[in-house]
């Protein structure tokens, strides 16, 4: 693992937009999943204007590692509607560059990566709960490729989903999509990134305690190209062990 | 993963020699990390004559990822013992091609890898309870670095590792010396083979079934560049899953 | 440049396919580029038994780096007839596997090479005047990528070539087409053998002298991965260099 | 070759900046080979605070590709005395991380750099006469590797040079070191910058012309891994070619 701590917001987004940018630089196809979300926002908005209206960025192809549909919608599920008012919009990306995971196609998710070369990098963020992706406490198993998630009688993920859709939780479906933590080891660099200080216990947990299906994420301690960016407040409970 | 099925011990033992073989003939360094016991032993008489006199594989360092100190000797433990056996010294490696892991310097194993470029790849054999390197079941963290395992009050053990030391139960040590699992992640490719009916049950619990600290290798589903090789007899349980 | 010198033609030709089997052992999806002639009849008479039947290689894409179409003729060109004839037919590759380089597609070959992630070895001899692939002195420029060569007016190279077609001069076409020097070296690895005393003197010029156009493969000391495997007697002009 | 070209020498050196920055925040050790001179100055001018006290970036190692020794000075030549004004002094690049080659230490650079894991990346300019690192016309032989080139009898040479010591032609040395042609080829990824109106002929005739010694970065275009980067000025010869 790699630790990169910086001051604040500002520089760790800076920082991972480096490492994207560099790696999109490369002449070869180069395969990113990407995080929908707030902790991405500051990175987007560094990288839009380095982004767009370049044909030499036309090698670079998006996944989402996950999927939440909209009931009753017709286009994109809730993560690619969100990646989409981000960066693929603001950027211009074009079609043909995107991949979206949903509801018809999960079921050859890992297949389709592997044909295509494979993931050269996924950048995800963590829970305070310690999920990445769609990996939550409770349901994860580290053996897991992309599944769905029956979340019909989970009530607080409905509620907490609802939000994105206006408060609606008729718009939210009885399942999800979402890339395993086999998925996602199976890529070639991963980029964890955390900023405040609600993330600082979990930092500490995920990535400096025990492997443990308790908390999803601390199976990325054990992928052998991991980079870990967090900004002062979520690295202040690793003063002492680092 | 990628899994090889060939008819028998010694066709599976060609298809390792060509993988560390292909790998060795790079003209950079090359750090690798074999096994000794009795899988490897058809394996290294194929590369015997092909290593033995060719200042070409001098770019080849080799590790051992656990050691067994023997008590009131001075030299190798029963590992390295047994590599210099089957390989070291049949095909005359050099000295500062040797890079033994052992009881002065375990605490020093994972930095001095990281320091000399990592490890390129990692053969290694499945025990029938689904311990790799010296990961039993019991003991196995996965989120282990190399550590010492404590076996003083470990009979069963105690007793099997006797064996290797003329029955000798006085020259067993209180502790021997391993590659955690986190440190075997880190490699660039990992190489598991496996041969016989006495196997085929592990391979399918440990390579097609759950991640569980109770099957130590179970965790290696999970890296990126995995290889397994196995006989059909090992294989055997696999037929409908494949 | 990785030197190896091996004693005879049979332990050439072994360390040339432990480095093929090797690399074509890997999960991912190899290309491979390989040579006709008599220099790789051994080395495909190792590889076809250890090939031959195995869905694990299936992995394993090959192209040609040049073609000679034969007049009048519907199928293969005297190149891809060779490789069939040495190894694509006796090791049983699936179509699906072939690509091959002919008068109807060589404009592209270019391309389509790049967008299948570009050729991860090229495996090739060396002619006694030094050219690589289709790569002659008189008319070889560094800067070519796959081009046609017109040979409508080449009495001599004519005439070698009809020795491919029964000794029948109207068989032979205008132009064949060939990988160009910068094609050549956008490949991830090059492997050169050659073996025998007649191949000694442009062995050390080639390799060891100066980069011209006039020889041709003195070009490939410039790659950054090239690998040149030699029998003894095509290395003993070497001696007091090395 | 990947061609980009941005709209200014700002915009130019922001790509250059993302690709260094990429790289370097890779966990293994970074070759790095960097240019000095007036092109990278705005590119050192970015980089520097996002390098100054980051102990994340210690895993990257600092080359020259050229020294010109000062006569009668007992410290850095003309390159390294640039390159720390520019970069590593402003950065606060620790002595640990720099690698100096002199007059001392010339004829084992290219051992050296092997050892180490060989360079990474190298960052060039060119020069309007096509010259890149110290690989003037006329004097450039595709085949070298690092060498001494004697300029006690080039007087045009001597006098530009003596404008980087005070005017004092006394101080401009008998020769100066550069790595050559094969040492440059030997880099697993080479980044080529130029911006301006004046490097707009020989961007063209380097980058797509002929491979010729007479121009000495025309070789470069054989690099299987070559980023050259552009500004609309620099690129201007290039619009019906592209």
């Amino acid at each position: 693992m790699k630790l990169i701590v910086e001051k604040d917001y500002e520089a760790m987004s800076q920082v991972a937009a480096n490492i994207l940018l560099g790696l999109m630089s490369e002449s070869r196809r180069v395969n990113l999943a990407i995080t929908a979300g707030n902790t991405p926002k500051r990175l987007y908005e560094i990288m839009v204007p380095q982004v767009k209206g370049r044909p030499y960025f036309e090698n670079v192809h998006y996944y989402n590692f996950d999927e939440i549909p909209i009931v009753g919608s017709q286009g994109y599920g809730i993560t690619m509607r969100n990646l989409n008012d981000l960066y693929f919009g603001p950027a211009n990306i074009k079609k043909e560059q995107l991949h979206p995971l949903d509801e018809t196609n999960w079921q050859t998710q890992d297949a389709r990566l592997k044909e295509a070369g494979g993931l050269d990098l996924i950048l995800m963020g963590i829970g305070a709960d310690g999920h990445f992706c769609g990996n939550m406490p409770g349901w994860t198993k580290f053996g897991s490729e992309t599944y769905a998630v029956d979340i019909s009688d989970a009530d607080e993920a409905r509620e907490s989903l609802a939000a994105e859709v206006d408060g609606n939780l008729s718009k939210v479906p009885n399942e999800f999509y979402t890339m395993g933590p086999k998925s996602v080891m199976a890529a070639k660099h991963l980029v964890m990134f955390a900023n405040g200080k609600k993330k600082a216990a979990i930092v500490k947990k995920a990535f400096f305690g025990e492997v443990t299906e308790d908390i999803p994420s601390s199976i990325l301690q054990l992928h052998p190209n991991l980079t870990l960016i967090l900004d002062q407040e979520a690295a202040s409970e690793l003063t002492n062990q680092n």
